[in-house]
């Protein structure tokens, strides 16, 4: 399982990914989910990844050579000069689509089946952010003033503290604390989602990467957020009249 | 879909589900999903119920009409007789995994299926406090003191702030406090679950329902605890170093 959240605000995006990955619960390793695409100032894309690893793999691989101009590449537009956001989700999402299709195509002697789905967020100059969910089938939603966030993977755990602090006018600062509690929420309740964490804050208009971080396991600083939150949360708690 | 959850501690038990059924999003409907067993002094049982409303309400209906020794009940041995806790856990498993296969064997005409999960709860004089989750194919599993809560139906929303207050020492009142915050934040994330609610507090040894209310939707004292803790979450979350 996985869990990534990205949160579209007036100031930036901010996204977080797991890294945990398993073929059940003996078989369990560490991947990035996160992809960055930048050209500094003009172009910045994150991706971000759930699902079957030979479907995201495969996708980000293929995304990556029509990005190098390789001539031996197979024919995939570039999310790097596509001219708009909304194309490069297209193009994601089409990626996306078949190679699901193909993975699910040799899957189906063993009666298996395999589905991803990813976060597609970012910027390019002259346009605005815009963050998408993109779908096994390579449709999307996009996240609006209404629902600024989206989330992959093992969502549940981690939603009622994004539902109760997250606005449109969140800081950025306040939007790292909360994409980091939504985590740990995540990864108290879930085994199959764990440390370390791809940190990443994209600030409005920059369209560049502003901060990326990799938290790794027994972080000093994301320890005691956590500490601090469950006892900020025992304390509430203590303090409703029953 | 539901949410029912029991806390299982050194004070007593204490229970609490929400009513809506739903087939669809277009066919919602108010269904009690706890049910009261009693002989005060000598015996109380609660079941809670999730899942299929058709395997859920023909479980409970033979386990009803086992106690009431109507001659032509079908044979099921009563909840309300039975030597153990355990044992009832057992009537009530087996009783549940007929109900579901017939159910299931007329469904898999239509190819749809059929499932319900149970939790069940009681004393019997002189025996301990015992509470189970039984699964749709009659085994189950018990509460102890390392995980003194049981859930069913749409539990992850909800877990959380269970894994971080609940412990075999917790007061009735702060486990009343608990299971009301634990389905706010499921109530506020998934619209399956809905209220009124039913709630009941069982003190230990007492072999008797000592509480037992409905919570209609408005009610100002859930309203009150529902806003006050996402105000003291929000209040906590401020707190917090990024």
């Amino acid at each position: 399982m996985t869990y990534c959240v990205g949160l579209l605000l007036k100031a930036g995006m901010v996204l977080l990914s797991d890294t945990r990955t398993n073929a059940g619960l003996d078989n369990i390793a560490t991947y990035r989910k996160m992809f960055l695409f930048e050209e500094p100032g003009e172009r910045v894309i994150a991706i971000l990844t759930a699902g079957s690893l030979s479907v995201t793999q495969t996708t980000i691989a293929r995304l990556q050579e029509a990005i190098s101009g390789d001539p031996g590449a197979e024919a995939t537009e570039s999310i790097m000069t596509a001219p708009t956001m909304l194309r490069v989700a297209g193009i994601v999402g089409r990626t996306l689509a078949a190679v699901r299709a193909e993975v699910a195509d040799k899957m189906a002697a063993m009666k298996q089946s395999a589905t991803a789905s990813m976060i597609v967020a970012g910027q390019r100059q002259g346009g605005g952010m815009r963050m998408f969910l993109i779908y096994p089938e390579g449709n999307f939603i996009e996240a609006t003033e209404d629902t600024p966030f989206l989330q992959i993977g093992e969502h549940k755990y981690g939603k009622p503290i994004l539902d109760r602090v997250v606005t449109p006018d969140t800081s950025l600062a306040d939007a790292r604390k909360a994409v980091l509690l939504s985590m740990d929420s995540t990864i108290r309740s879930n085994l199959s989602v764990g440390m370390p964490l791809d940190l990443v804050v994209i600030g409005a208009d920059a369209c560049r990467v502003g901060e990326q971080r990799r938290i790794e396991a027994g972080d000093p600083g994301f320890a005691r957020m956590s500490e601090a939150w469950s006892q900020a949360l025992r304390e509430a708690f203590r303090g409703i009249e029953a």
